[in-house]
C-alpha cells in the first residue's frame, strides 16, 4: 500500500513515525487488505493478518490497532487516494478533455497500485463506522459531481454524447472502479496503457 | 427478484412449486438480499430476514433453507441473469454493433431489476462454496470472452479503438456492473435510457 501522509496523521499521530514504523504499518495494512479480500472482514482475524505479514498479533495492535482500526485505515487510505486522483487530474490542465483524461489516468493508477485495498473498500462499506461512511459518501459525491461538470463542458463542445452528465460521469468512472474486480497484475498492460484504452473508448483521444 | 426457472430446479426441486410457493421463495430471496447488502452476509441473520419479509424463521427454512442456502440461491439467480443477458443480446442480430447494444441493454436491465442481488453477488463472492464460485468464474469468463469477440469484430470495421479486446470488453461491461454501487431506483432515467447512454458513450449509435 502506498504511503499516505493523511492516514498517518489520522490514526498514528502519537506514534513516532520513523521509516521502519511507517514501513511496518503499510505492510500490516497491505496484509490486512489481502486477508479481508480473501475471507471478508467478518471472518478475517488479526491472527491471519499477523501470519500474512510475518509479525506477531501484539505487533499488529501496536502498529495499527484492532481489526476495526485496520479496516478504518484501509478505507481512509482509499478515500484519500480517490481525492488525490481527482485533485491531480483537475490540476493537469484548464481544458476539460485533458482534465478528464488526467482523472481517468490517475484513478486507474490508484486502483492498480492498491487493488486489494480498493476491493476491501467497496466490499466492506457496510462494516465501517457511520462517520467514516458519511465522509466517504460525501467525497464520492464530490468526485462524481466534478466529473459531471467536465462532462457537461465536453457536451457543450459536442465532444460527449448528450444526456445526463451524472450518469455519463458514473459510466466513465465505472471503468477504473470496476477494475478492483477483474484486474490482475500478471496481465500484459500497464495501468497507463489500460487508462489510455478507457480514454479512447469514450472518445478522448490524446491531445 | 425476477422468477428464475433454473434456480427453482436447482434447489427447490422436491418442493411443490405452486404460484404461492414460488412467490414466497422470491420474496424471501429479495428480503435476504436486502439484509445482506445492509449488514453483510456474516452479520445478517435469518431472524432479520424473516422480519424483513414478514414471515417466521421456520418459514424461511421451509421455503429456501439456511443462510448459506439463501446466499447460494441469490448467487445462482444472478449468474443465470447474466447468462440470460448475454444469450438474449447475442440473439438480437448477427451484426456485432447490434449484438453489443443488445448485451448492454439486457445487462443494464438485469442489474436495475435485481440491484440488491447483484450487490450481494459481488460483495459476498468469498462467502460462496467453491463449486458455486468456480461456476460463476467460468460463466464470467464466457461472458467477457464473447464480448471481446464482438469488440474484435467492431475493431476490424474501425468502429472500436484498437487495443486489447479483453480490456475493452471489461471496460464496456464495467458500466452496467458498477451500477450495483451507484444506481438508485428513485432516479429519473429508466434502465433502457441509461443503457442507451452507455451505448452512445462508447460510440454505438442506434442503428
Amino acid at each position: 500500500m502506498a504511503a499516505s501522509e493523511g492516514n498517518r496523521r489520522e490514526a498514528g499521530g502519537e506514534q513516532a513515525t520513523t521509516p521502519d514504523h511507517t514501513a511496518k504499518r503499510l505492510a500490516i495494512l497491505e496484509g490486512a487488505a489481502e486477508v479481508f479480500v480473501r475471507r471478508g472482514f467478518a471472518a478475517g482475524t488479526t491472527k491471519e493478518i499477523a501470519a500474512e505479514v510475518g509479525l506477531s498479533q501484539p505487533a499488529i495492535y501496536h502498529y495499527v490497532g484492532s481489526k476495526h482500526d485496520l479496516l478504518r485505515e484501509i478505507a481512509l487510505h482509499v478515500d484519500e487516494e480517490m481525492n488525490g486522483a481527482l485533485a491531480r487530474g483537475l490540476a493537469v490542465s484548464e481544458e476539460p478533455g485533458r482534465q478528464l483524461r488526467g482523472i481517468i489516468h490517475e484513478f486507474t493508477a490508484a486502483v492498480v497500485r492498491d487493488r486489494r485495498a480498493f476491493a476491501v473498500f467497496w466490499q466492506e462499506l457496510y462494516s465501517l463506522p457511520d462517520d467514516v461512511r458519511s465522509r466517504i459518501a460525501e467525497d464520492e459525491r464530490t468526485f462524481v459531481t466534478a466529473v459531471a461538470a467536465i462532462v457537461a463542458a465536453l457536451q457543450a463542445e459536442h465532444r460527449m454524447p448528450p444526456g445526463s452528465p451524472i450518469v455519463l460521469a458514473e459510466a466513465v468512472l465505472s471503468m477504473p472502479s470496476w477494475m478492483y474486480h477483474w484486474y490482475r497484475p500478471a496481465g500484459p498492460l500497464s495501468a497507463s496503457e489500460i487508462a489510455e484504452l478507457y480514454c479512447r473508448l469514450v472518445g478522448l483521444d490524446p491531445p
